[in-house]
């Protein structure tokens, strides 16, 4: 009984993640409630991001192309563009979104190399799907001192970190790993043994790290 | 540090409603990666929405405007163009989907009207943001039998359905109000006070209702 054009944009929407039926219709109504102008500019911005984002060729970020740029020219995303940026320190993550994430923390300047995913022997990812061979030549045709490993704490995480780790070292580069622990906040009592065991392991100095 | 097209599209989903700035990152990274034909389908069928669908001259529901018709034309909802309707029934609803959500019960053919709303003093919806003098001429100049108040059983609910039982009486058409009680499924123990009450004062011969 619905009418078409609202039964597609619902097909669209519950289409993207995180968007059930309920949210679907909840967004199809207040389209329809919205003014033009709103509507427009979300379906331009979607038309827009097609048209002009991508990865970048040097480390895998997005990346936007400056109108007029014909869509041949390989990418550079801002960070790489940056020349006030410490090139001797490469930051390696899972996602385009988490160097946004590393980015607001205010306390590197360094480049990032980005994985687009973790190892995934089910889902038929592994080092050729991740590029880790670019990301091999990149270290070996760079200057980095410092190469730090910063996927997440999880299984594939870490085999995708011990990995890197293995085909790195050759390179004499210094190999790091971001700090795992209890969460910030967390309370001891309620923590379970595996973060307490690596919170245990990972100890410092007392005072060598600040807030 | 966000390329501008990204940037731009966040802020467009991010105004949608129940989408955050985590959902609405989740959406972004999701289009990036999505086919062209997935991301300009979602574009296209957000404004075709804006182009072809509008609200039904007769009840304010949902109702979409044929290819080549003139956007001066009054628009017709499926249920109000469908001639096999019930015409001697009025449920009257809050908003548009609620239509879809009667509709799928299955046992409801007659007609509707859409209030697009409730009373709320505070946001300044009263009696005449809801049209209830086109509701009350509806209802006067048609050959209904039986009016079903369906808003939902809350304070704004029950005071739209008491003022538009004040106003429809008059008319000498029969007023009926949905059931309210015990939601399907729901324990007697845990049910509050209020509940308890409502499912007591609205009890029907046992057998009157199938399941």
């Amino acid at each position: 009984m619905l009418v078409p054009s609202l039964q597609k944009l619902l097909a669209a929407l519950r289409r993207l993640p995180g968007v059930g039926p309920k949210s679907a219709q909840r967004i199809g109504y207040h389209l329809l409630r919205a003014t033009r102008e709103e509507a427009t500019e979300l379906a331009r911005a979607v038309v827009a991001l097609k048209d002009r984002v991508g990865l970048c060729s040097v480390c895998g970020n997005v990346a936007e192309r400056a109108e007029g740029v014909s869509d041949k020219t390989p990418l550079e995303c801002p960070v790489c563009a940056d020349p006030r940026r410490d090139s001797s320190r490469l930051l390696i993550v899972e996602e385009p979104y988490n160097v946004e994430a590393f980015q607001k923390t205010g306390v590197y300047d360094g480049l990032y190399h980005v994985l687009g995913g973790l190892f995934d022997p089910l889902a038929g990812v592994g080092a050729v799907e991740l590029g880790l061979d670019a990301l091999a030549r990149r270290v070996s045709g760079g200057s980095f001192r410092e190469v730090i490993l910063a996927t997440s704490p999880t299984t594939a995480g870490e085999a995708t970190a011990s990995y890197i780790h293995e085909l790195l070292k050759p390179l004499g580069v210094t190999l790091t790993r971001i700090a795992v622990g209890l969460a910030p906040g967390a309370d001891v009592d309620y923590a379970d043994e595996i973060s307490l065991r690596l919170a245990l392991e990972g100890r410092r100095e007392y005072g060598s790290i600040g807030r």
